[in-house]
């Protein structure tokens, strides 16, 4: 291998480290094998991973809001091609779940929740001495769920025909956060 | 290194290429590093991914399904040693859940639910006004979970003693997919 | 490349291979690349997986456990950077689930569950018909979910602010496991 190729790679190796510093929140790891052996002068990725943290703010207690088409930005962001996908709420009175896109059906959800767990008379819970009202958020986040874990096929979401994210709010009127993390190659 | 050696590395890689391109369903990531270094000309594979759709349709409107042996096979087939196999409902009336293969608990997890999230009377959701039957499988379905991760070690799902895959149908005499994606070496 | 330096590479190649042998529950895959290409002689790890059985043994029928420093500590163990940290019960009426460490709430849980899913009258469950006293505790165990799948960034849990993981049991006063899988680099 003459000296004069060795300096190439260097110089390209210089290049990606710089260029995925500069992508504050895209870890990528690009390590290179050799050349010789793949038998071209690609650099091949191993892995890489991605994590975003997004940010809501709803103004009622609770809602839904369907975060697809953000977390199918962040995944051709991520140039993962095949992988995993967890997104989860980052707060414990919140939900991430995939279901319909369906005003009917969220309108369903949220009278079976309140029936499953009622928000009122708020001292039936002990949680709600604490200061707290919110003690039916903490039951309802567990019925729906904390995360949904989302395969990625060829670079997309692999979903079903009706298959949607979103996330739900059990106890809003403040600032919280969804977790994205993609790894894969 | 002679320029023989490299020759027969590159006849492997391309018989790797090859032989993976030809596999449909199994994403393989043979990754070359060099045998100077590892001081073994074996090539070494870094991540394995393997995707696969398993299809079903239950003749009624509800019934879990134990896909537990399938899933084992699965895994035999991506090669994967040490990883993760996610397991997840395509359709949003559906669930896939670890549990008991024993009928007695089947029967109490189907009238359960229906006291949870009664199918009847139809007219109480707002979704089934869309036209469909099928609001309280949307409800179920929360209930039982859309996925599992299980974790893949020494080549085989680390399971307990009782713990078994199943597909929850809540909606079924329709054609459904369950989603396995595999990672991991 | 002088013949000195390659032996320094099989040196520290023997040296991780004997190290990690010997970490039994740690599984490690110090894939070597190319100083060459990468411009410095520290060999890089591209993927490691940590697999860890936890055991509990509740003096009571039902009791939740705080796991989040144990599984704080695994994480650091394993040396992941960016992953994904796979927490589940092993036992199918055991639970794994992320909420607040907040003695009030745990008891609504409890009395919440006990409503949704009561223990007696325990033949009201044809499961309990195999002897077992227990099928509430697979119902329960549904409500709070089998599993958690947690991001691991920059080589700690990426946690909101109150985000804890718990051990929930419903059928105690037995050895139960716990399986920790962590993967990623």
């Amino acid at each position: 291998m003459p000296a004069s190729r060795l300096s190439r790679f260097e110089a390209f190796s210089l290049f990606a480290f710089r260029y995925f510093r500069f992508q504050t929140s895209l870890i990528s790891f690009p390590i290179l094998v050799s050349s010789q052996l793949l038998n071209n002068s690609t650099p091949q990725p191993l892995m890489t991973s991605l994590t975003e943290h997004l940010w809501f703010e709803i103004p009622n207690r609770r809602g839904f809001i369907n975060i697809t088409p953000t977390i199918e930005e962040l995944v051709r962001k991520s140039g993962v091609s095949e992988g995993l996908c967890l997104v989860n709420a980052m707060h414990i009175t919140a939900s991430v779940f995939i279901n319909d896109d369906e005003s009917g059906l969220h309108h369903d959800y949220e009278q079976w929740l309140e029936k499953l767990a009622p928000h009122a008379p708020t001292s039936a819970y002990q949680h709600n001495r604490t200061g707290e009202d919110n003690a039916d958020a903490h039951l309802k986040r567990q019925i729906m769920g904390r995360e949904v874990v989302v395969a990625i096929t060829k670079g997309k979401l692999d979903f079903g025909p009706w298959e949607q994210i979103f996330y739900g709010e059990f106890d809003g009127r403040r600032k919280k956060r969804v977790l994205v993390k993609i790894i894969g190659e």
